[in-house]
């Protein structure tokens, strides 16, 4: 296969954007790519999207796409994999690419949830859980990783206040990032006061939903050169992999076996290990999952992923930055964009776009997108080459 | 890319399964799939689906049913492009494996979707559809095609009957297929006297729903060879294409250019043309469709499809047989596995499994999968070598 870079990124803010439909809100983020591109046509769209027939009414959103974009008679296509949709997308306008059939192919993840009730969105976002053996329980999907979390913090002896990190890095690294949901510092105080949703986790463990879309253009390697101050950047790994769709079926439900293979593949695709890995954007749909993903990607030892947060090692400036842009906690997590809202951020560090919240001469970062609580699981390595 | 050969196909009966999950149906499909290729595992599972968030609870499904198959830690990723979703998955499916990031992958089209009512279904399917301008104004997905037909009708003056030939040709080929679900010959004059649905089309214009599964196992045509009385089926040609997702947003809403580019660009890559095809399962969800398909692909002057039906010439023995395991007409359209019907069935007729409706020597087939009222239109050309 031949290697591939990306050439343009674009995104919309995380919001509740009532005024704005479906399609504007993937049309804002296609159009912003291309721009950064410098291309006004693809030749292939693939859209990572979770919700739309459920919150929308609208499927075929890859040809819903290529149709507002100006694409017509190319290939399009929606890919889903739950909340890990967005990455999924991406890896198929990977494959297009690499493989040598597309030579131009966009990558965009897009939602829109909030027009739907909060009650609505819960039963929508379900759908990513094993219908016949969890859902049919009466569990929900925050529900499902209060259960990890109460059995984690029993197994390895920490208490609430001690994911309390994972959350403040990502607030404040939020508000430096325009396209964020939630642009305000936390507090300890405030994250030990927080109300609480399903106990363990509280309003500031759990990220917020939202609207939002975030793409990126990818083309070969060798057609695209470094311009001054903007350094090319490849993708030079790319993984997928999967666990039992439900929980309890899991040999050991504290391990995200599918985010250690993932990233197995990927570091080795990549030729690289966890030691060099500059800024890494994880999926912290809730806390306990920041510490999970630390820990099957060879940052932490088992059990001890919030460690690197009371050690301030996950900060910008620290070991393993994390969520530098805010995460899914602070930049919000409209579920099947999320995805791309990562892989865009990674391409921000590698670029020295991130003002603030810039981790100093990042060359390769790593983002890692789950469908799921720990279903359906991608990793993406990106490097400046 | 490397060329892809066929090992294996599977498939349930298309009926209503109200006894079996949708993860018992897409497991036959799949372990069907795996028997028949001689394998019993596999690297990667693409999935087909359109409806399984609004009908069955479902997302996922990638992983829900690379689950259910023991393919765990294994990629999976659900694809979707409406009623085009199985060759969609067919496509990834391909692409994995002619790109060398996978040597065996399983594409699986499934579809559950006689638990709802038929208002349910019908408010489902609309979502095919664009939700802002043509759902919005109360159309349904046969009152599209109605339309469509109505106008066809009119500009090249054929009268209802006249479209009878790819209904009946249907009835009678899905006699003899045991996975078909309406396994009965009907007469023209059921034809005429059969219930409106939306004028002009009646009930024996539309295809009916239905629940069902259809998988295939693809690997390196380097690692297959061909067995006494089993050719090699290879995948030589592969390509999607899209048109506006609006009928009314086309410039000529009676010619499907997006079939025109896709089946053009697969010609291209399989070297081959129209007249070298010796069987081909299109997509009649509506008897217009047949004609639309047949003119689109090169059968056909523009406005003559049906005189392909009345001169004889889409049966077995005729010109181009279409439909020869019943089509969507009869063997039944569960709309995301229908890609993977078609796919199967073609393998049947290059494998001669085809018994009465066998197209004798077949050698080179096609197969064409519609999403939406023409907006997402797949095409693959699978041969013999």
């Amino acid at each position: 296969m031949r290697p591939v870079a990306i050439l343009g990124i674009g995104q919309t803010q995380v919001d509740e954007h009532w005024e704005k439909s479906l399609r504007e809100i993937g049309g804002e983020a296609i159009f912003a790519a291309m721009n950064d591109a410098g291309l006004e046509k693809a030749d292939a769209l693939y859209v990572g999207n979770m919700l739309s027939p459920l919150v929308n009414g609208q499927n075929q959103l890859g040809t819903f796409f290529s149709d507002w974009a100006g694409l017509w008679h190319k290939e399009a296509v929606k890919v889903e994999a739950a909340c890990g949709s967005g990455a999924a997308a991406f890896r198929a306008a990977l494959m297009a690419v690499a493989s040598g059939e597309v030579e131009v192919a966009i990558a965009l993840g897009v939602e829109k949830m909030t027009d739907k009730s909060g009650r609505d969105v819960t039963a929508a976002l379900a759908t990513a859980a094993d219908a016949d053996y969890e859902v049919e329980q009466g569990v929900s999907f925050v529900g499902l990783n209060a259960l990890i979390m109460r059995r984690y913090m029993y197994e390895y002896g920490w208490k609430h206040a001690d994911f309390a990190p994972f959350s403040i890095n990502a607030h404040a690294n939020a508000v430096h990032n325009p396209y964020a949901r939630l642009r305000e510092s936390i507090t300890l105080e405030q994250f030990e006061k927080s109300a609480m949703v399903a106990t363990p986790i509280n309003l500031l463990d759990a990220s917020p939903i939202g609207d939002g879309a975030a793409a990126a253009v990818l083309v070969p390697a060798e057609k695209v050169n470094a311009l001054p101050g903007r350094p090319r950047v490849l993708v030079t790994g790319s993984a997928s992999a999967t666990d039992t769709i439900a929980v309890h079926s899991r040999r050991d439900p504290l391990f995200l076996s599918a985010a250690y293979q993932s990233a197995r593949r990927a570091y080795q695709m990549a030729g690289v290990g966890a030691d060099e890995i500059d800024v890494f954007e994880l999926h912290d749909a809730f806390s306990i999952m920041s510490a999970l993903s630390l820990e099957a990607c060879g940052f932490a030892e088992r059990g001890q992923g919030p460690r690197l947060g009371l050690e301030d090692q996950i900060r910008v400036g620290g070991r393993i930055p994390v969520c530098t842009r805010g995460g899914l906690k602070a930049r919000g997590h409209p579920v099947g964009a999320t995805g791309m809202y990562q892989i865009v951020e990674v391409v921000q560090q590698l670029r020295g776009e991130c003002g603030p919240t810039q981790v100093d001469g990042a060359r390769i970062g790593m983002a890692q997108n789950i469908g799921g609580s720990g279903a359906t699981i991608l990793t993406h390595i990106l490097a400046v080459g």
